[in-house]
């Protein structure tokens, strides 16, 4: 089968084996999948990951148990060992031994085929189209903001670096009813912001802790220290991002403010859907452009253009 | 009066003008002082503070209304407006516009007499002793831990620092039955939270992940990154001092391991007054040495001594 490598280089193995399936594993073949941040940083070297790429994926059941052959799916990327003390809290997602899918010790989905445990897999309704479902992951992230703070109705709120996961994250935000803006540089960003009616603002244009809830999806240092400006006493800081590095960080503003920073990574799968079933988040304006799996390194060269948001492979 | 100044050098003023009293401010004549380590900060020259130095101790209120003369007292050092919005919602530690006696533009306590505002001030109950009531100031410091962050007697919590503040929190986490361990340098300080029956242990003694809370009290930029390494995944990691520059901090592992960092200030005065009054912490133990206001310049050579707890002003 095709798998999309990196090992020190990224390239496409189109001889690759064929998962073989263990213990309550289901084969899934993978119909669309999505290029994340993450899927950049890894290819760059930041977290000494080999194997094959990709996390974000619809899929239809290839092979397994009769109540999932042939049904269409998404995955959850935690893979965990159900034993550990997280696991029996019901907190998978941080088990102790886990792997995840295509970032850490896993195969990922950028490949014909990919054996994923059956607990992992989430069945995608009719109404919820594949370039829909393929933003099922980073949608369950940015809920997992909502999961982690609570955010009221009355609160001011900024989203801080609306990239691909920036513009999801707002998204949710705005169905809170909460006073929201988004931190924009880019044209296209604003457009699209603008559509949904939420407001694209600089970062120049904001006072000094304008903010109850700032979410820092920058994924920079800088990110960071604008959100401490941006983030009123008592306020909370919601770091939705990876950093290159150790930033440095005022700390002792976060002290003497009292700012809460609360760090949040991947979310529920089952509020994702349910938000694409009703149409209440647009992600297919999000889509910049698709390729094939056969494309993968051009699509990767694409995907790493400042202002790119997501590129899918249709396989 | 007698009153000790910092203005680029420390000086004692021996007739430095008494305050007159504006507003619904009382005249207190201070009998007990201690020195903290914001003070020490303050002369290092880190905040740019001139003025009078001092934000802990205990009065007699010698001019102001008939209820509260002669009356002895503590008193809270965050001068609020009253007017604006932190005021408005309860929150005048966090006021605007705000003033902070002996640290940001309020006359301070190491002096012979104080005018402040009485919505300040606390009566003392009597059992409480003026050695216990000067530390009132830095235990509602501790108790603002317990009223930032739930911490469960379950919870297993780790202080990290366990200098003058350190001590405090950590008598006041182990009122809540949490299985509670402190990382000590000093063969001192292993010796008082051995007799309070809070296990003294090094660094290198405790697990990655040890504690679902760690309380940072170090004040160095290596205590946060102990702390990250001392927090389990969705742990909760307090910030209870100020940092010198800015630290470098993990901010990935917090959004990867999705760690709440709470930022600790002010605490509440009654609470602290409460413990006191019920013995249920043990401050005289922390008591180094105690000086004459004649001798503030000794007193603060001595407080500087790595290892030194409480150092008082006796008047």
């Amino acid at each position: 089968m095709r798998a999309l490598i990196y090992d020190e280089t990224l390239h496409l193995d189109r001889a690759h084996d064929e998962p073989t399936l263990q213990g309550d594993q289901v084969l899934l073949k993978i119909t669309r999948a999505g290029i994340c941040n993450t899927d950049l940083e890894l290819v760059a070297g930041m977290y000494g990951f080999t194997g094959v790429l990709g996390h974000e994926f619809v899929a239809e059941v290839a092979e397994g148990p009769k109540e999932w052959l042939g049904k269409r799916v998404v995955g959850e990327i935690n893979v965990a060992c159900t034993e550990c003390d997280f696991c029996r809290r019901g907190i998978p997602s941080q088990c102790r031994h886990r792997t995840t899918v295509g970032i850490d010790r896993h195969p990922g989905a950028f490949a014909d085929y990919l054996a994923l445990t059956s607990r992992n897999i989430h069945a995608v309704p009719d109404s919820v189209s594949d370039d829909q479902a393929v933003f099922v992951e980073p949608l369950a992230a940015a809920l997992q903001v909502t999961k982690s703070v609570h955010i009221s109705p009355h609160d001011r709120v900024v989203v801080l670096g609306v990239g691909k996961l920036g513009m999801l994250v707002a998204q949710v935000l705005k169905l809170l009813g909460a006073d929201i803006v988004a931190v924009v540089r880019r044209n296209k960003q604003a457009a699209l912001l603008n559509q949904w009616k939420i407001p694209a603002v600089s970062f120049d244009e904001l006072e000094p802790e304008h903010a109850q809830v700032v979410v820092d999806c920058s994924g920079q240092a800088s990110g960071f220290s604008d959100a401490l400006h941006l983030v009123e006493p008592r306020g909370t800081l919601v770091l939705k991002s990876t950093y290159n590095g150790l930033p440095q960080a005022d700390l002792t503003q976060i002290a003497v403010r009292e700012i809460r920073v609360i760090g949040s990574r991947c979310g529920p799968f089952e509020a994702a859907l349910r938000l694409l079933e009703s149409s209440l988040v647009d992600v297919e304006s999000l889509i910049d452009m698709r390729y094939s799996l056969d494309d993968a390194i051009k699509a990767f060269d694409h995907a790493r253009q400042p202002g790119v948001l997501k590129v899918l492979f249709d396989y």
